[in-house]
């Protein structure tokens, strides 16, 4: 694996810990302060570090209890300070009674290094939907 | 703007265009043989320019008429082979009744340059979602 992928299959890895430990300033520190991010639910797009990190924090609320949040098939590349990156991410949460509700999201992230430090500039996060029923579609199966 | 940045433009163009002729050969002629596309509807993943063109074609003939499709908000980085790019998409058909039925997803694409060419190596398509209802959101605007 060259010096670039290391170095992205790192920040991704740092990504999924902190996701999975619900810390949103860690979270939010994997990201460029100009990010502009196209998340699951609710808007079209996010920009700017400050924004995003409000609406991650509203998303952490909508899902209470033990998380999981895994990253699984990623295929990363980069050359130079130029990056990007997909994979199919298992997340969710577990309700009061110990159930937990989990399902496949695909997600791509766009990748620069800035100051020396690579930073996720960019995120695609989303469920595909049924053209029929307009409805997203959350127990697809890899 | 850089010589990459100019042939990422270009490739967006020329694939812009492709989908407006609604010439799925001339559209898939842009990616690569081994594409992994996340696309908006029906499957998490489709994986290979062949299985990709088969659905694309079934996207075309459930969007009748003239097409809309206009890339909005481009933004694209490069450096050597390897690039990113994310845009807003107008896109939608007419009915019979010529009543366009026009609505904004999010893409986000990876390129690589291969053999000399800039391929799309990955796309994303997606509409966010309403996490209350689970319907994909079509009426939001940038």
């Amino acid at each position: 694996m060259s010096t670039i992928n290391s170095e992205l299959k790192a920040l991704t890895t740092s990504w999924e810990a902190a996701n999975k430990a619900r810390d949103v300033d860690a979270i939010l520190g994997h990201y460029a302060e100009d990010l502009v991010a196209f998340d699951a639910i609710l808007q079209l797009q996010f920009k700017g570090r400050e924004v995003y990190k409000a609406h991650w924090k509203n998303c952490l609320e909508m899902c209470q209890g033990p998380m999981t949040f895994e990253v699984h098939q990623l295929q990363q590349w980069g050359e130079g300070d130029v990056g990007f990156g997909h994979f199919l991410c298992h997340c969710g949460g577990t309700d009061n009674e110990g159930n937990t509700h989990n399902c496949w999201m695909r997600v791509t992230q766009g990748y620069r290094r800035i100051g020396g430090q690579w930073r996720i500039v960019h995120d695609h996060f989303s469920a595909p939907f049924d053209p029929e029923s307009g409805q997203a579609l959350f127990e697809l199966q890899p």
